[in-house]
């Protein structure tokens, strides 16, 4: 039996009154995940100062087998950072390590505690004539310990990679309490297989991560967005490649829609306006960055693109930003797909990848079938192309009623969507990772070798299995 | 006890009698690692023709309790692939896995079996037009799975990154024969902790690369190859910023080296010149790429880095490749300094890394603490600057005789450099990995609590401890 009171006591003795606290006034609202799908149960919230105290903490709730939620934002997307409904965990909030250190330059990095939120990031970077690249929706809230524990994704991965491909090294609190610090960053280093990785995307299962190392890239001078119309999905496969050869580095961002998603944001912003005169099947917007600002340049570069792909009959049509105001609007069409289709009703939402060659063709595949298997429904792929990873929406009947139908219909469109997935050898979870709304998926889905080691090497990270539990690792099978 | 007459007649049984041998006189060159420091026994070689057959003899080796040492060219830095003298371990020769699937152009990706040698791959990368852009000295000999279990680094690191960078998917053999294959490749995937990761630079010991898929970059269209004296090598930290500024993605090398290295390869090599007309006390040797062959473009880039290093008195004269014969001359010059420093005499040699702003304060400092403590020898650090990893040799002083100094004041330099390098916050293995040769000073100086989560992991991955037993993970404390 564990003794609440207790390890409440010496809680309070490690952190202080305020850095523990059972009030579930300042509680509940860490207790429910920012989409509203899952609400959990705490012991009590723990808020340390430092990394020493995230140390203390651990170590005393090994000993009294307390278990243990890490939560950065609460802005995850799979319910990871929730605790239970048992009430036999804490929820360890790392939102007051939000140290930036001071920026050097020619170095190229910045050390941050995990705490510190994306958007402040951004900020800080762009005082040195720098640039923190990745970025997605939820920078006003999302942390740095939870972009890694999450190895989070957003619009910039095509040329920039994931999360993972920004981390230079990693400060993290073991289950024992340990601290595991890799922050003095080494461009080559083989002492064995390296640490850091495992606890990026590990969803705090393995560890704590309390600060990290990241690069900086230069500065963007100037950037153009591209707008065109497609006859079919399957083109914008070879307009990526086209691209990517005329483009280089310099491809930021290939993004693609279809023309419901485009009627959608249309009814759904008063304001905005569809780019080009006619409507097409598919959509494609498309960014290219330069790293200094020569707008003649990058105009000339645009409109090579559009003559070829227009003369190679890949586009029907197609524009590019005249400037920053323009580009603003087409990327606001992008990003308010989501938003616009909830307001049509209630959906199905699959973060799904498969190999980026065999994006279109899956896309082309599945719809027809998905459509078919469950009469009424619409499904709709849109999103980032270029890393072979789409939201793939899938919208209720009409007159369909959300919970019900959700709880219903809609559970088992997902099945049928991940096994088109699996079937095409691809991933249920592209860039939200697993937490505890795919935890089960991943169990039924997952390569049988994968799935052993990931237990295998959770068990001997995390022997009591107090770190997040419930999360990501699947339950064995019985 | 373990019944070797069984497991050797399961073994036949399993990959027939070419492809598992007990003769001495094929098993013999494979014992002794190439640079002649280990040599080992073996029970017997087995050269299995397919995953699905080293699958089954892991599974064999598990049943029977036989260890297994992986081996790919043989041509290891530090003993990893070469057996230990108590005849226990059975050599597995990756060799036979040597298909190169079909190059998918647009995708730009390869799937290579583990013993596809790196030249075979250049090859072939070639025929696309495309590049693989890793290389090294031991490019004839080194196979995929080697270069993998290693990371291997080399001399183009600074723009691509070390072999883990160029790993889309890995297909590997688990210590209980389990296969895991991630080789359909997802640029986005974020099912749990990437797996390949873990793989990648742990020599063998987590389980067995089959195969991978590779990224290849496009060709290169030219290059220029800049040669320069510095009269300190702290000035090369800030000439490697300003042609990180002036070149970008461009710099694909920065290379430097004493003026005592340029008199040994002067000496060794009848034909060789120095490409200047004084001596100056360090040298650096810049690499510029462009994707066009626009020789032009690239000759003007080289004059703009010249003069203005030469006007920020960076450097005290330099010159630049004005044709490939030239610029192959002045790589030869970098690529001859181990061999002329070994016509020299005895030399103890360390790979090693610190962050990359710090590598020359620690050139500055360390060089003559080591000579001070060690009279009559000569520290040399020479190499990739660019990446923080010099290789940082100490010859013996005059007369010293090869064996006898090597494990007597030899050992004592060892310790004193590695030391150092640990106070500078940098690693003992920058890219030859741990092997046989470092393990115990990895054991002595490494950080207890990554050393606590490599033993963790390997004794859940490998709980027999069977794959390359006393490589890498060092002994438990005593």
């Amino acid at each position: 039996m564990i003794d609440y009171t207790a390890f409440i006591s010496a809680a309070h003795d490690v952190l202080g009154p305020r850095g523990f606290t059972c009030d579930a006034d300042l509680i509940d609202p860490w207790l429910t995940d920012w989409r509203g799908r899952y609400t959990g149960k705490a012991i009590g919230m723990a808020s340390p100062q430092s990394t020493e105290q995230v140390s203390q903490l651990v170590r005393l709730c090994a000993q009294h087998g307390v278990n243990i939620v890490p939560q950065g934002g609460n802005s995850g997307m799979s319910g990871g950072a929730t605790p239970d409904a048992s009430g036999t965990a804490i929820i360890l909030s790392l939102r007051q390590l939000n140290d930036i250190s001071p920026i050097d330059p020619n170095a190229r990095q910045v050390t941050c505690g995990a705490g510190v939120i994306l958007q402040s990031l951004h900020t800080e970077a762009e005082q040195h004539d720098l640039r923190f690249p990745l970025t997605l929706g939820g920078k006003g809230s999302a942390t740095i310990g939870g972009l890694i524990s999450t190895n989070a994704g957003g619009t910039q991965v095509l040329r920039h990679g994931t999360m993972r491909e920004q981390v230079a090294g990693i400060e993290a609190v073991m289950a024992d309490g340990q601290i595991y610090n890799s922050l003095t960053p080494l461009k080559k280093d083989n002492r064995g297989f390296d640490l850091k990785q495992l606890l990026i995307g590990s969803e705090g299962t393995l560890g704590i991560v309390t600060a990290a190392t990241l690069f900086l890239s230069p500065r963007i001078g100037g950037r153009t967005v591209l707008w065109v119309g497609l006859p079919k999905v399957q083109n914008a496969r070879d307009l990526l490649i086209m691209c990517k050869d005329m483009c280089g580095d310099g491809l930021e961002g290939f993004e693609i829609l279809p023309d419901h998603c485009l009627s959608a944001v249309l009814d759904y912003l008063p304001s905005a306006r569809n780019p080009l005169s006619d409507r097409h099947r598919w959509y494609a917007l498309i960014e290219i960055v330069a790293g200094t600002d020569n707008a003649e340049a990058l105009n000339d570069l645009a409109e090579s693109v559009l003559a070829k792909a227009l003369e190679s009959s890949l586009i029907e049509d197609g524009t590019y930003s005249a400037n920053e105001t323009q580009a603003e609007a087409f990327w606001l069409l992008r990003d308010s797909i989501s938003p616009a289709e909830r307001a049509i009703g209630p959906a199905m939402q699959h973060d799904i990848s498969v190999p980026v060659s065999r994006m279109a063709d899956f896309i082309a595949d599945t719809v027809p079938r998905v459509e078919n298997a469950f009469p009424g429904t619409a499904a709709l792929a849109f999103g980032h192309l270029g890393d072979g990873n789409v939201h793939y929406h899938v919208l209720a009947p009409k007159g369909a009623i959300g919970g019900v139908w959700e709880e219903e219909e809609g559970k088992q469109i997902s099945i049928f969507v991940h096994d088109c997935v699996t079937e095409w050898n691809g991933s249920i979870s592209a860039e939200h990772g697993i937490g505890q709304m795919k935890r089960d998926e991943l169990g039924r889905l997952g390569d049988p070798a994968a799935l052993s080691i990931l237990r295998s090497v959770k068990n001997a990270l995390d022997p009591q299995g107090l770190l997040n539990p419930g999360k990501l690792i699947p339950a064995e099978p019985t």
